[in-house]
């Protein structure tokens, strides 16, 4: 017999069926047994006489035959899809033991070391399976928006030569006799694959050396990266971010019911149009709403995109909002420094519910002047080599953004930590 | 006036239209210029008097105002898809400015390192960016079938923190104040998530640290990795890749036509079913057809794989052939002995016009007898928490396979370097 998933025995009623899994949970009651039998599709409740399951233990791995029969109607259990019906035991297999587990899988309750610790099996927890499930969503519709937009895919190194583009700490790799490190980002690679295919994105690893222990920062994340020439301007930028973001909650929102409805939330506010404020004007308005002064401050600081946020949600009826114009001497090298107030970029970053969650702009596509930046920001031009030689053989106006597709999630779930 | 693709103006005959692109060509006739001007959607033929193309040069960006004609039928070009019309340029705007190109482009005969030092040029050449074209293809055809067989994606990490599974030679990072690595496969982490989703996809970097210069080789490279719980023997998993391998030679073949028409090649020959042999038995074929004894060897060597594949084109009508069977010592500790002689293992590699473009196999699910070949292997155990977490806490009988992106499209396209 064909082994069949749990949720397929719906369609079995009166019938033989053979279905897998881990046993989930196992009750005793007298004379009859029940097993919650786990499978990739979901739960099915196994009634099964004590000598079949004697030495069966929660976690083991078995493969059952029996008939599907349908369940009183008082017994039925809505919550399971499976639960209008349940399986005889008639034949069970133990295809793997495994040792009693060390927790509790439903509840969970373990401390954020444990958990990184126990990893391969807290991951077989419900609500951190959805979690994941999400993140395989944010991931795939964001392939999808951004295709129909006539991007073409790339897979960026993630082994890079030289220097990197930002401040942030780098990996390093011995590299032969070389020396090497992980991308920070797929920033200048994606700027080379612009001069190739003009609309380009990559969804790859990135990398961050900072040892910190704050609830914003992982060291290895999934960058959601998208860049394109011949804009006609930097707002062409974030009108695609804007496009995008929306595909993307469309795609939660019709793909992850399920899951957002066991963490019980519901997706941000999103007004017809994201607003948009220079980062000096959103420091004007905290410092009017809190008499918080930091209107001569570099950047936002935490608590500002939380409060500037929470004015957005209230004045706009948006959860996000689009900071822009940031400080030039704050943004990388090859940031795009507004031509009317060169102290400022064409940069945004952008902010849902707290946190920011893109951060995009316009990029120098002229080489002096990049050249000239690369020293100012302290770099040597030599390690800049195979990036510079986009620029010179030719790089049209562009720019693009860059999401994090873990900070998305977390703030969707409204997640403690964004491990 | 908005923007439109070059590939678009065939729909423009007798109106005006905005192009931008980069000057693939240009050529002077006395009186009037042509350019051919190249966009991520083709190339578009531009006619302009003199004085409006001045200063221009190669590979200069443009912004091209014009009116759209049809050609005089004895001029049309049909090699290229606008070859029917061309573009009477009215106004021209320098977008950005190029140096002058240190090679020509359109031929590009060029030694490896100076290829590799200029990829960012280079990869302009529409041989190169149509090998890049296939890349995609192949990955997300991949996508495409694996998904369609109920496989769930995952992102591997790719910072490891201790031993890696095999012998082949890895890259260090300084990771804080411990000591890590990157990853030489998936391979720990997709059989972690079989324990969660049963069948499991991730397309990720895999890194060896070999400086070899072979032509098989890469130090980065995009590995294609399948993983499935609850077989019923190890051949399903032969059975589930090859559905895959035709689903992506079907992918290449419907959107790749026109990339393998510049290289004037035909995908591998597949028969209608791929040809299985034990290595031994390869080896027995090729001492007689060859009278090379390689019969106690304890692999096949690339001669030999060359070989076996000529002798399956010649038998079969295949140009694949699955080659199983390898010797337990030479496969690494988490592979399954074959129980009726554990000398040999439940593995196989697929051969592709002489080259291996997947390796599978079966794994060993039982903790004990895993922890048993960790030693046997000269590994710790320790380095392998993680990974025994989820074997000693219930894994079905399962295995899976790894298929090199790069090394398929070398073989479709007989390319004499994967690089």
């Amino acid at each position: 017999m064909q082994r069949i998933l749990n949720i397929e025995t719906i369609k079995y009623s009166g019938k033989k069926a053979k279905v897998c899994g881990w046993v989930n949970s196992r009750r005793d009651h007298g004379g009859i047994v029940f097993l919650d039998l786990r499978d990739r599709s979901g739960i099915l409740q196994v009634v099964s006489s004590p000598d079949l399951v004697k030495d069966i233990k929660e976690e083991y791995i078995l493969e059952i035959e029996g008939e599907v029969k349908k369940r009183p109607i008082k017994m039925a259990n809505s919550e399971l899809e499976t639960g209008q019906i349940e399986l005889n035991a008639q034949k069970i297999k133990i295809l793997a033991k495994t040792r009693s587990l060390p927790f509790d899988l439903k509840e969970l309750k373990l401390s954020l070391p444990k958990l990184l610790d126990y990893r391969p099996l807290t991951l077989r927890n419900e609500k951190i399976k959805a979690i994941f499930q999400i993140e395989e969503e944010v991931i795939s519709s964001f392939r999808k928006a951004i295709k129909n937009l006539g991007f073409n895919e790339f897979q960026a190194p993630t082994i890079v030569p030289g220097a990197t583009e930002g401040g942030a700490e780098v990996f390093h790799i011995d590299y032969f006799d070389k020396d090497a490190y992980l991308a920070q980002s797929p920033q200048l690679y994606k700027q080379i694959m612009v001069g190739v295919f003009e609309r380009v994105f990559t969804i790859t690893h990135a990398y961050r050396a900072e040892p910190s222990v704050d609830t914003r920062h992982l060291t290895e994340y999934i960058s959601l990266d998208a860049e394109m020439g011949f804009i006609n301007s930097w707002t062409d930028l974030m009108d695609t971010c804007e496009i995008v973001i929306r595909n993307m909650f469309s795609g939660i929102e019709k793909n992850c019911q399920k899951e957002l409805k066991m963490f019980g939330k519901i997706l941000p506010k999103l007004s017809k149009k994201i607003p948009r404020l220079k980062m000096r004007q959103a420091q004007e308005i905290i410092f009017q709403r809190r008499g918080r002064d930091n209107r001569k401050k570099p950047d936002l600081e935490p608590e500002d995109e939380k409060e500037i946020c929470q004015f957005s949600k209230e004045k706009y009826n948006s959860e996000l909002i689009f900071i822009t114009h940031y400080l030039t001497k704050k943004r990388p090298f090859y940031t795009f420094a507004d031509p009317e107030d060169p102290e400022y970029t064409l940069s945004f970053d952008l902010l849902c519910r707290g946190l920011e969650i893109v951060t995009g702009g316009q990029r120098i596509n002229e080489y002096e002047k990049l050249v000239k930046n690369i020293k100012k920001w302290g770099n040597k031009t030599k390690d800049f080599d195979l990036y510079l030689h986009a620029i010179k053989y030719g790089m049209p106006p562009e720019g693009g953004f860059s999401i994090g597709s873990e900070r998305i999630i977390k703030q969707l779930l409204e997640l403690g930590n964004v491990r």
